[in-house]
C-alpha cells in the first residue's frame, strides 16, 4: 500500500501514531491499533494505526503522521510512503494471557515493560495490562518479575557506598514530615540515604513540594550523584530524574479510574528504591482511623509482601506500622511543614515533638538495621544526632548543595490571610481527621499556594476550654480563605468529646 | 484558572479532549482524563484532559482545543477560556464498580452507554469496561441490560407488520451464504425480514461483501425502511445505517486484544435485532472441527444464553446447531459465492445443493417458528418458493431496490488467474477445513479482491482419484495466486484418507 503523508503538526506525548481515512480502513482491513511499518526511503517505522471519519485532516489514500511519527523517518508533505501490516507486538500476547489469568514469567513482563518504554503500546493496550493485574491480583513472583524489568528499563544511580539507606512512608497522614528529618540524622551518622520523593497527589503536600519551600528540588540524575557523593543525603523530586520511567506511564492510565493495583503499587515502590541503589529500606505503614490503611489486616498484609518482594530483589527491608490517626507535626501546607522542620532541627521549643521523636524512632530502626548501633541502641544514637545540633547542620548542608534559597524559618511566607478556629463548647480533643485536615489545606490553595495550610494548635487527646483555638488556616487569597472557613462546617476535622 | 485557546486543526474522531503543557498540569494538579469546564462567554463544554510534555504544541498557560471541542464552543486561537475542574462522570463509578466484581443494574449500563454514545469517555476508561466484563463474565441480567441500552441509543427501524424476521449466523464457515437464500423465500412468503449484515472480518467475505458483488449496501435508515415496507425484505451492511452504534464503539476497543466477551457478544447481536424490531430470531450455530464454536458444550451454553436473553428483551429465537466442519457451496470469495447464490436460487445444475438444503431447513424452521404453516411443514413451503422460481424473482426484486449492477450470474467476474490443486494420491476426502479455506482466500485477495478464492471440485466424503481437480484457486494478481498456491502447502486444507 502506498500513501500521501501529511505531516499533523502535533504529538501523542506517547505511541507511535499513525492516521488514515475510515473509508482505506475499510479498503486495506486496517483497524484501530494495528501495527503498520511505514517506510521512506531506507527509514522505517512501525506505528499503531487510528482511523478518522472526517475528510478534513486525511483524505483517503494520506497518511497523518504525528510528530513522533515523521521526526523519525524525516517525511515531509506529500512524500510517499509505503505501508506494510505487521504482526502486533508479543506483549499484546502476554497482556491478554494475564487478562486470561494465567501468570506471567520474567521475560513476558520484561517484554510487556519494554513496549512500554519505548511507546510502542497504546493507552488502551496499556489500560488492558493494569487491568488484568487488578482483576488478577500479581502473585510475589510477578511482582519481583515486574519490579526488576522496570529498573532494567530506567537508569540506575552509581552510589559510591555498600550500603545506601532509603525510606517510604505510605503517606495518608498530613504534615508527616518525617523524611525531612531522617535525612540528615542518617546523613550525619555517616550513611547514605540518596532519596527521591513525589509531590503531593491528593494531601496538602507531598515532601517534594515542602522542600522546595527552602531549596531546589529539580535535580538532574548526575548533580542528584554528586550530592549523594558529597554530603551523603539528599531531597530529590524523583519527577525529575529519569529513575523507572516505566512507571510513571502505568501510573497515567492507572488514574482515569484510580485503580491501584497491590503488585503495580509494590513494583512501583521497589523499583524506585531499586533504582537508587538501596540495599537497606525501612517502611512506615501509618494505620488506623483516618490514614490510608485503616485495617490492620491490610497493613500485615502490605508487610509481609513488602518484605518478601525486597528479600527476592535484594533489599533488606524492615516496615513499621505507625499511629496514623492524626496528624503529625502542628504544621500543614508546604510552607507551615518546613517552618516546623527548621523549628525541630534547631530543638527549638516551637519544633514538633511528636515529628521528632517520630523521626527519632525509625532513624532508630535504620541504625539497628545496618548495624550502625548494638542492637537495640539505634534509638540513642538518633536522639543524640538531633539534640547535638548535628541533624541540623547536615539538613543546612544539603540544602545548600540543592540551591537553598532559604534557610532561617523565620525567612518562611506564611499566608498573607489567616483565620482562626475556636472550640464550640469544652472538651477533650477525640480524633484530628488527616483526610478532612488535608482537604481543607487544598481548597485554602495547597500546595500551589505554598503559603497555604492549617497551623493545629491542639492534638489527639488535649483538653480545650469554649472558645480555645483549635487551629488556623492560612492562605494568600481572600476567597479561598473563605472557602476554607466554609468547609471547616462540613468536614469536621476535630471531633470534641465532652468530659 | 485561565487559558489561551490554541485550536489543533485536527480531531480525535472520538472524546473531547483539551491539551495543556505538564508545567500547567503540574501546578494545577490536573491528570490525564480529568474533566473541566471549558467555558467561552455563555458557551461551555466538559473535555477530558491530556498531557503534552513538548513545548511545540501548546505553551503553559496554552490550552489546545482538538476540532470536537472548538467546533462546540467556537474558539479562535488566542481566545481566553476560563477552565474549572468538574467532576468525573458517573459512568466511571459503575465501570469501576464492575472492575470490583459487582453487578451492574439497567441505570449504570445505562449511564456507561450514554457516555460512551456521546463521547463522553475515553478509549482508556472504555478499555476498563470490556475487560470488567470479560474478566467478571455478565450475568443474564446484566446482558439484558446492556443490550436494552444499546438498542436505546440509537436508531429503531420503523416497520409495518407486527411479524419480523431475523437471522444470525455465529460464522467461520466458509461460503455459507444462506442469508442471501432466506432473505428472499421468507420474503416471497410474504413476511417481512430487515436484513442487516456484516463485511468480513478474518473470513474471505462477509455476506455484505457478496452481496456487493451485485447491487448496493450502503443504504440509509430510510431507504432500508422503505425497501423493507415494499419488497418484504433487504440485504444491507450493517455499518451503513446507525442502528446500535455504541455496539461499534465498544468493537473497536475490544480489538487490540482481540477480547469478545460473551455478554458483550450476544448484546451486540441482539441489540442490532432488536434495533430492526425483530421479533422472531433464527441463530445458526455451526460446530464441529475447523467452526468457530469447535465444542458442543460451548454451542450449547450460547444456545442457552441466546434464548433465554432473546425472551427477556422480547424477541421469540430458535437457535440450530449446523454442521460447522465443512464450507457450504462450492464457491468461496465475493464473486464466486454471489454467482453460487444466483445459481442455486435459478435452481440450476451448477447451484450447490448444500445451500439450497440448508436455507430450506432454516427457512422452514422460521414458518414454523410464526405459524406460517402447520407444525412440521415448514419445510415443505420453503422447498416450494425455492423450486418454483419464487426465491428467485423476490431476490431480483430486492436487489433490484437497492440499485442492483449485475443480475445475472454470466455477468460475474471471477479472479483473472487460477490455477487448480489436484489431488496428490487416491483416497476419500476426509475434511475440508474452514480456516485454512479462509486463510488462502484471503492471500489471494478476497474480500477486497471481489474475483479472488477458491471454487470446491470435491466435497468431504467423495472419492477421489490420483490428479483429480480439488479446488481452483482465482486471484486477480498473479503475484497474490503464487502466494496463495504456496499456502495450500503448509495450510493443508483437504485431508485425503487411503481407502
Amino acid at each position: 500500500m502506498k500513501f500521501r503523508v501529511k505531516n499533523l503538526a502535533i504529538g501523542t506525548g506517547n505511541t507511535m501514531i499513525a492516521l488514515i481515512n475510515y473509508i482505506d480502513a475499510d479498503k486495506y482491513d486496517l483497524h484501530f491499533s494495528d501495527r503498520v511499518r511505514i517506510r521512506k526511503g531506507k527509514r522505517e517505522i512501525i506505528a499503531s494505526i487510528d482511523i478518522t471519519d472526517s475528510h478534513e485532516i486525511v483524505l483517503p489514500g494520506q497518511i497523518g503522521l504525528f510528530e513522533e511519527v515523521y521526526r523519525e523517518i524525516r517525511t515531509r508533505d506529500d512524500d510517499i510512503v509505503t505501508i506494510h501490516i505487521d504482526e502486533k507486538p508479543l506483549s499484546l500476547h502476554y497482556i491478554r494471557k494475564k487478562l486470561d489469568g494465567h501468570k506471567l514469567k520474567y521475560d513476558e513482563m520484561k517484554a510487556i515493560v519494554d513496549d512500554l518504554i519505548k511507546n510502542k503500546l497504546t493507552d488502551v493496550e496499556l489500560a488492558y495490562f493494569v487491568a488484568s493485574t487488578y482483576m488478577h491480583e500479581m502473585t510475589v513472583d510477578e511482582t519481583v518479575a515486574l519490579t526488576r524489568a522496570i529498573v532494567k528499563t530506567g537508569e540506575t544511580l552509581r552510589i559510591k557506598s555498600k550500603i545506601v539507606v532509603d525510606k517510604h512512608c505510605i503517606g495518608g497522614v498530613a504534615g508527616n514530615r518525617t523524611t525531612m528529618m531522617l535525612v540528615p540524622i542518617v546523613a550525619a551518622a555517616g550513611l547514605v540515604i540518596p532519596k527521591t520523593s513525589s509531590r503531593a497527589i491528593t494531601s496538602a503536600a507531598g515532601t517534594s513540594d515542602t522542600v522546595e519551600v527552602l531549596c531546589d528540588v529539580c535535580l538532574s540524575k548526575d548533580r542528584m550523584e554528586s550530592i549523594v557523593n558529597t554530603a551523603g543525603g539528599c531531597l530529590v523530586w524523583g519527577g525529575a530524574v529519569n529513575l523507572a520511567p516505566a512507571d510513571d506511564k502505568i501510573i497515567r492510565v492507572e488514574r482515569p479510574l484510580s485503580l491501584d493495583p497491590l503488585g503495580q503499587l509494590l513494583a512501583s515502590i521497589l523499583a524506585k528504591k531499586k533504582s537508587v541503589s538501596a540495599t537497606h529500606l525501612i517502611i512506615d505503614i501509618p494505620i488506623g482511623r483516618g490514614s490510608k490503611t485503616e485495617s490492620k489486616k491490610k497493613a500485615y498484609l502490605l508487610k509481609r509482601r513488602f518484605e518478601n518482594i525486597s528479600k527476592k530483589i535484594g533489599i533488606n527491608t524492615r516496615v513499621v506500622l505507625t499511629d496514623g490517626t492524626q496528624p503529625v507535626g502542628n504544621g500543614i501546607g508546604p510552607a507551615l511543614e518546613a517552618r516546623d522542620v527548621l523549628w525541630t532541627l534547631q530543638n527549638s521549643v516551637r519544633g514538633a515533638n511528636d515529628l521528632k521523636e517520630k523521626s527519632i524512632m525509625l532513624a532508630g530502626e535504620i541504625f539497628d538495621m545496618v548495624k550502625k548501633t548494638r542492637k537495640g541502641e539505634g534509638k540513642k544514637l538518633a536522639r543524640e544526632i538531633v539534640e547535638s545540633g548535628k541533624a541540623y547542620l547536615k539538613f543546612i548542608e544539603i540544602i545548600k548543595a540543592q540551591d537553598a534559597k532559604i534557610i532561617y524559618p523565620e525567612q518562611i511566607d506564611i499566608g498573607e490571610f489567616s483565620h482562626a478556629i475556636e472550640s464550640p463548647r469544652m472538651g477533650r480533643i477525640a480524633h484530628v481527621d488527616n483526610k478532612a485536615v488535608n482537604r481543607i489545606c487544598r481548597i485554602a490553595g495547597a500546595p500551589h499556594d505554598h503559603g497555604a495550610g492549617i497551623y493545629l494548635e491542639v492534638h489527639k487527646g488535649d483538653l480545650v476550654k469554649k472558645r480555645n483555638k483549635l487551629f488556623t488556616i492560612y492562605s494568600n487569597s481572600k476567597e479561598r480563605l473563605k472557602y476554607a472557613v466554609e468547609a471547616v462546617k462540613y468536614l469536621e476535622p476535630i471531633e470534641i468529646k465532652a468530659v
